[in-house]
């Protein structure tokens, strides 16, 4: 049974490879990029940590600029976010069977609602997995147990999140991304403890 | 890190088990029971064939009766089912700090809402894990590669599903509970494969 999970090289998107794995599935591990930042670096240094195989998912650069439009207009990153999310769920949807990400129960944003997951499925005749079954807490008690993490402020360098190509582009269009994305640190799994 | 699992010997609550301890919880199984009728006897054998502890959660017989009293006064199961399972799941969350069961994305019933286990967690300290990152194909798909199982029409020896002792109530107090309960398969988790 392969599955394709979208990877950050967070906890969250680690977790769930993991869970995965050791239910007996077949793991690849995918993150999204839009040609404008190599900031898939950081998710397929952790993919390699971890021992997965890892891609980067090479997506359509207008869906980045129509979330920096999403962004700016609004003045926060919520529904933009949910926008590429969207979007790079559908791209997999396209190539694996079962597909997966790390977001969880508590997440407000990228998250996909009961209607959208199951729309989702029916259109592309996939299987669906996420965290929803497991909140903050022990997202946060799995990782300590089972990961080395580092903790970093939120740069280029460190992080594979959608952040950080939609900051450079954010950036290129002339606005300031700190206007927009609070200052927050980051996670990154650096391998199995 | 040790889990307390509500267990029915079913696929979900199953799956729940085998995701937790291959993530490195140490994991105890429950079974409710009211005393009306040994409906835990089923669910134990499929325990002591996956290699977990399990144990009877003895909980008190006027919940059962309300339970019953909810069914009846509905004509359907379903707020009554809901209503058993809080207080299940209550229960465990007083002895066990991180509490799990096999409710699954498309369960209607029973399950908690995300302002229910909000609730459960804050008042009792516990963390709440389930399966609501994943659908029904999915835990077919993940039951039949791990498991033997056994599928047979429900009744009183191949189950330890909370209906088992709401059907024995009801008919003791002189009501049908078919007409409560719709004719179903009951699937029982035998072993691995």
């Amino acid at each position: 049974m392969k599955v394709g999970v979208l990877y950050s090289g967070g906890k969250d998107s680690s977790i769930m490879a993991v869970i995965l794995k050791r239910m007996g599935f077949t793991v690849e591990l995918l993150t999204a990029n839009f040609g404008v930042y190599d900031s898939y670096i950081s998710a397929s240094k952790s993919a390699e940590a971890l021992n997965f195989p890892h891609n980067v998912l090479n997506l359509d650069k207008n869906i980045l600029k129509k979330t920096v439009d999403i962004i700016v207009e609004d003045g926060f990153p919520n529904n933009g976010i949910k926008y590429i999310h969207s979007k790079a769920i559908e791209e997999i949807a396209t190539i694996y069977p079962i597909i997966a990400d790390g977001s969880r129960r508590d997440d407000k944003t990228p998250k996909l609602d009961k209607d959208q997951i199951r729309s989702l499925e029916d259109r592309n005749n996939v299987q669906y997995i996420n965290l929803h079954g497991f909140g903050f807490r022990t997202i946060e008690t799995i990782a300590s147990d089972l990961f080395e993490i580092s903790y970093e402020k939120s740069y280029k360098k460190s992080s594979s999140d959608y952040e950080v190509e939609i900051r450079s582009l954010i950036e290129e269009e002339g606005y300031l991304s700190k206007d927009f994305f609070p200052e927050h640190h980051q996670s990154r799994v650096i391998g199995f403890k």
